[in-house]
């Protein structure tokens, strides 16, 4: 697959305009962008998938009946506010749909709506009113950036890419943006993440293409073991670039997937990097384990470790927290094949091999844990099994960011 | 069942004494005692449980070959490093009981063995033969106190407890000494515990009783959700009590395991309270469930979410993190039915209800949230399981422990 990344986000691909405003969401909030819209001029295939806590919120509930059809025009965010475990959350829901689609003049049943912050306290509806008003006229190419940064919040950078591929000779575009930060697990852990692309693909087949394409990139990611009640991906598809409609899991399905899971493996890495107080990107590869299975659990056990978190976080190269998170994966492993190497942008060394601690520099080890983006590579040694997770360091920031979330 | 705590430890059961010296296992480590030693002056029938991890210090290794016959006599045991993942790791096992029994004049194959601290490092034996003979003439009651001591890593607090209930007429004593910290979550989850008894209790009746015992007490702390490699609880009983020896399920089996079960969850608060980095215990009581083990998987999923645990530090009311945590618990729940309380001996407040956040005084909150020990309350109202889980707040200490944990 030729891919070629552009700049951009959202509003990359043909058909889309968005806008980010700052509506005061939270009252104590005048300055930072909390609500955002996303709009096609066109009717778009459309799928989505969700978090899978039994605990969900109603702007959830609401985007799945929107999308019972495979189809909708435009997407409307807020952050500051969960709507979640709210008496009034559907209502509060549709009524950000209702007013979204008279704004634009399209029908309340294509309007995607997503919410993420507080949860359990009741979402506020005049800001919202205001700040759809205010974005209204006023939907443009430039405005996908102030989207991106609309539906941050506590990331510290905003997280767009965009994409070139082509399919069917065509050149096809996809825009993507997403918010992380906390509260962030490996069972469709993005919290937010909205796909627009100029393809032609079917809504079945963007489903499809949205499951296969998490499985190795946003289902690998993990900032504190929680998985929020909010997670949504959702993609809109305007078919603007006249390639064949995807019906089926052809070839041009086969470079569709392809080029989302490269992209959101590359946004994966963006949330992991600005998790809730981290300092560090941790990378978690393992290599040689019996099934590709085993290796998922064993770099999600790892990267999952407060121990492991916490130790990276010190440039501490203590192996005995990487064997022990491997032992207790609860996955199918002999540990006395093991061996664990560190590696960054300083250099790479071995601290363990077949399942025992050796002896190394702990100077050039501190030298390589002190960069800012650190592997962490486990070698089973026992078949073919392979796979990466990514997660961050746990710091003394995460503990004061989420002492005290609400205020 | 009628029983009465009283003071002491291990030495607290007829027959046993014990010793706890600083054996400097870490070279830099020249005041805190790092070697215990527990002995009997008699031949005990002995049961222990260990780790489910993968990954096991090699002392599990020789004292599980040990315990084969049901038989032990004393209990070698050190702090400062885990002898986990050490070539000669078994040899220094083996080592450390050959020691002891010359020391002691006993078998070799009747000694428990275990170790605690980093993990890949080789153990020193040199402190050990050392620190042996300064015990070796000077095992008393009073040593039961240094030996709680020695078992200590980053515990700040000696844990012993010693009860008296009685069987078939006779009183009888039992004496429990652990040590937490951190690397400690629910299976088998007490890093390391030992206790002694002078009941006549077979050896097969004493590993039914454990497993029992640690159900709900033990099996339900977590501090971090890392499972240890060196879990090792062990229990001797001397039978020097005189009742009649429990060698079936009967009523003095219930009575003992009973009595086991109170001790353990009285240390199990106390482990989940002395948590590394811990300024709060956390009890978490879920009744109301569908079933007692969904209770128990509800338990455990509050108590181990990190976003809870630093809420609790920051004496945050957040309802949501509770919430979202019974979501992703894995277990059979309508969280449409749960009400969440926090209580303290401050006073009670509800937060949650029917699922649904609601209004409530935050500074009424704030003011029970401070306290030291606090219980979040969640009523499930939809059957008669019910369970409670022991953990500890998330705090910077914790952070900084295990940013540097070596050094």
């Amino acid at each position: 697959m030729d891919y070629k990344f552009i700049d951009g986000g959202v509003t990359a691909p043909q058909g889309f305009t968005a806008q980010g405003v700052c509506a005061s969401i939270k009252p104590s909030n005048t300055t930072k962008r909390d609500l955002a819209l996303i709009y096609c001029n066109t009717l778009c295939n459309s799928a989505a998938v969700f978090t899978k806590n039994l605990v969900k919120s109603d702007a959830i509930t609401v985007t799945q009946e929107h999308l019972e059809n495979g189809k909708a025009q435009a997407v409307i965010v807020n952050s500051g506010n969960a709507n979640t475990c709210n008496a009034d959350g559907y209502e509060k829901a549709q009524q950000m749909c209702a007013l979204t689609a008279r704004a634009l003049s399209v029908n309340e049943e294509d309007i995607i709506v997503a919410s993420t912050g507080v949860i359990g306290q009741m979402l506020p509806i005049e800001p919202v009113i205001k700040g759809i008003e205010m974005m209204k006229g006023n939907l443009t190419k430039e405005g996908g950036t102030n989207a991106a940064e609309a539906i941050m919040t506590t990331d510290t950078v905003k997280k767009e890419m965009a994409m070139e591929v082509t399919l069917d000779g065509k050149k096809v575009t996809i825009g993507v943006i997403a918010k992380g930060s906390g509260m962030i697990h490996i069972n469709m852990g993005t919290m937010l993440s909205f796909v627009t692309t100029d393809a032609a693909v079917s809504s079945q087949m963007l489903k499809e293409a949205l499951l296969e394409a998490v499985e190795d990139s946003y289902n690998m990611v993990s900032v504190d073991g929680d998985t929020s009640t909010n997670d949504t991906l959702a993609i809109l598809a305007s078919g603007k670039a006249g390639n064949k409609e995807i019906t089926e899991k052809n070839e041009d399905y086969k470079i569709f997937v392809s080029a989302l899971s490269e992209l959101f493996k590359v946004i994966a890495k963006k949330l992991a990097a600005d998790g809730e107080g981290a300092t560090k990107l941790l990378i978690c590869n393992v290599s040689g384990a019996k099934t590709k299975t085993d290796a998922k659990g064993i770099a999600k056990s790892i990267i999952g470790s407060s121990l492991v978190k916490a130790a990276m976080f010190g440039a501490d190269a203590n192996c005995g927290r990487i064997l022990c998170a491997i032992g207790y994966s609860g996955m199918n492993v002999d540990v006395k094949k093991a061996d664990v190497s560190y590696k960054s942008a300083k250099g790479e060394i071995e601290v363990c091999k077949d399942g025992l601690g050796i002896q190394f520099s702990e100077e050039i080890a501190k030298e390589i844990l002190l960069e800012k983006e650190i592997e962490i590579l486990v070698n089973l040694k026992d078949g073919n099994g392979q796979a990466e997770a990514y997660g961050c360091d746990l710091t003394y920031d995460y503990v004061k960011i989420n002492g005290d979330y609400r205020t």
